[in-house]
């Protein structure tokens, strides 16, 4: 009744969430705060912009996955400020909620290297929104193709870049390869699978500069095999509706995706302290806020420095175990114990290339090749399932792999006017 | 070759497809024109409505569908007319395509009585897009009233209104009863399943008015076990954003769903011949356009008697029978044999009220209850493995029937900044 401490925790993602359950059996109010009503499973959401899984496969209610927790109030609104004397963030539809403890953890969004305008021409992926926003251009971009009598028109349409060698780079491509190369060559009847280009660009010199170069190595060998045009050392200049130049030369396309760049949420913007390059707050190694040692801010919206120096990066791991560490301090420090360091274990990298294809690297030792594929499966679906109790992913992505199927490959919303050019045409011969 | 007879099928729905299939080994050539991609299983659309089944669970790409069918080619395009002197169908890109043989079955929309402003209040359930709107406005209204300080208000969030008991408004009422009253229980903090109120408005006197008065019985009881109130000789006099009136009296409600009356689509204007007061083609009894034996109009679009005397229903049986039917006219007039007359075959008609409760009229045989909810399921299932091949249905549809879940409750779209009235909150104690 009040005497409860009143934990907020800004953001359902993996931090958040994380630093929910964490606090399952406290005796501590929670109120958990995200401007959409589900949970993202991000690593998967390439596959939702490429057709081979619906939304709700990847996504979750949040208050679905909370439910069982009685302490757990769910907000639907934005957080748009904090005020740290008054002890209450600011929401969007102008109501406040007051803490004592905070935990913010409202992730990254792409970033364009200051050029903004960018953003309508290659979309980035980290919504459902997004994805289904790539999968409509995606799959508008071959209907178009499919009856566009000019072969220079023809070839743009068929012309997909990615930007950006990460992870969800190569993801992307592969998976756009397959889907142009593969799944969709038996479907039309004026393109083939060799009208298309999938090409992926990156300013560096390798693919997945977090993985050791042996694994950049194999995994530029996967994805050229899967078809994918790899240009790298190739910086991005410019980006159109009709082209993306390549270090100054302009290839035409009407389908480009961004996977270059991301800019924390500004959370260090509402708590006003530092931020490193990507704009992520700078914290204690407690991941306090420096002088207000009950908020906490964690995941990709952290700068946070591993064992070896390096920062942490923004993958899924180190923010399940910053949530988890955060709820363990205010636990500890309501107990009146004493504050420990985070430290991040670090289990390993993967990155998967297509359907049968990806790369592990546990530190010590590396894992390529089929085997890789079904781990990261395998780890996918487990994962998944812990938030989700449905077989669902599990099924599609088996059934995918024996048919190569894309079951999620519809439009939604009104077809543009224009997906044909104005030409008479003649019923297929 | 130029030889072969051009047919042209214009809609991609059951009807449609039907006839595409009944010419596969046929020497034609088929163009198959739709303006979205993909095949809808409509008798569906109200689960994804209210989140137990995805759109891509229940709808297929055309593409996919007909792409073992080399004489087919596929359009996404949107038919604007016929020109019957000249041959061929306009489109909206502006092409033209010209046919030897054209079958038009392009479906129906919702029809508000010439209230076309409700539209906007009360959406009906055709396409996907319809579906997600809906399920959209129904989980915001649970969000919105979960932080709702207001009683009343409360009150009108919490109070869903379908119109029509048809077995559209009989499926929705009840579905949407079941989330309302038990899916939704366990996830919210402020409201409670008995702050619900699910309205099922007709102006009849009777619920399924296409079965035999003893069956609407048995779907009335059946109905208001689920807590569904039925309001019988209760015409909609207006519907605004916030309320629904219903025989002159105001209803507060924030969610009104359509599943009232429908319109053909304008197939008839194109022809230039003579509609049924619901706007569908007056046709001969073979399904061609008086005048013209080279067009038919089959399904939903069009006006057809049964040997009853009385118009065939707007469902998929007529529809794909029809398609058929239209099909072997085409083949049978190209081997110059004679023209025969459309005979519908009734198998029965199927209603399904919540988890475990359904109507069917076999003429002489009725079935209700839980063995007719299961004839329901495995039927529905059946027919969408035929078109899509996988088995996520019936594992969601099994799912969701072990443990009331409602996978697909998630929210796309920017969720509106006024989801919440403006106060102060403190955290659920």
């Amino acid at each position: 009744m009040g005497i409860r401490p009143r934990v907020v925790i800004v953001g359902a993602g993996f931090g958040g969430l994380a630093a929910t359950r964490a606090l399952a059996r406290a005796a501590v109010d929670v109120t958990l705060i995200d401007r959409r009503n589900h949970h993202l499973f991000q690593p998967l959401l390439y596959q939702v912009a490429t057709a081979a899984l619906s939304p709700s496969d990847i996504a979750g209610p949040i208050r679905a996955i909370v439910s069982d927790q009685r302490n757990v109030r769910v907000l639907l609104d934005e957080v748009t400020g904090v005020d740290k004397a008054a002890g209450h963030v600011e929401l969007g539809s102008g109501r406040t909620v007051a803490y004592d403890w905070l935990i913010i953890a409202t992730g990254a969004r792409h970033s364009y290297f200051g050029r903004d305008e960018w953003a309508m021409h290659a979309p980035g992926l980290k919504t459902i929104d997004d994805a289904t926003a790539v999968r409509r251009k995606v799959l508008l971009a071959l209907e178009r193709a499919e009856t566009e009598a000019d072969a220079d028109r023809r070839r743009a349409l068929l012309t997909f870049v990615v930007i950006g060698g990460g992870p969800t780079g190569v993801e992307m491509a592969g998976a756009i390869a397959e889907l142009a190369h593969r799944s969709v060559s038996r479907d039309f009847r004026s393109i083939t699978p060799h009208c298309s280009r999938v090409m992926l660009v990156d300013a560096g010199p390798r693919l997945l500069t977090a993985f050791p170069s042996a694994l950049s190595a194999v995994a530029l060998d996967a994805i050229e095999q899967l078809g994918v045009e790899v240009r790298l050392n190739a910086p991005v200049t410019n980006i159109a509706h009709d082209h993306v130049e390549i270090a100054g030369v302009a290839v035409p396309t009407h389908t480009a995706i961004w996977a270059a760049g991301v800019r924390a949420s500004p959370a260090a913007e509402w708590l006003g302290i530092g931020t490193d390059a990507a704009g992520r707050a700078v914290i204690g190694s407690d991941l306090s806020v420096p002088g207000c040692e009950n908020i906490f801010v964690i995941g990709d919206t952290a700068a946070c420095k591993g064992p070896d120096g390096r920062p942490l990066p923004g993958i899924a791991p180190v923010a399940k175990q910053q949530g988890k560490h955060a709820a363990q301090m205010i636990l500890a420090a309501i107990a009146g114990r004493k504050i420990k360091h985070f430290r991040y274990r670090h289990f390993g990298n993967l990155a998967t290339i297509g359907r049968s294809q990806a790369v592990i690297d546990f530190g010590r030792v590396h894992l390529t090749g089929f085997l890789a594929w079904t781990l990261w499966s395998t780890a996918h679906v487990l994962f998944l399932v812990g938030y989700r109790n449905r077989f669902a992913v599990g099924m599609s992505l088996f059934w995918n792999y024996l048919t190569f199927a894309r079951h999620a490959r519809i439009i939604t919303g009104e077809i543009p006017a224009d997906v044909r050019p104005a030409t008479s045409l003649q019923p297929a011969e």
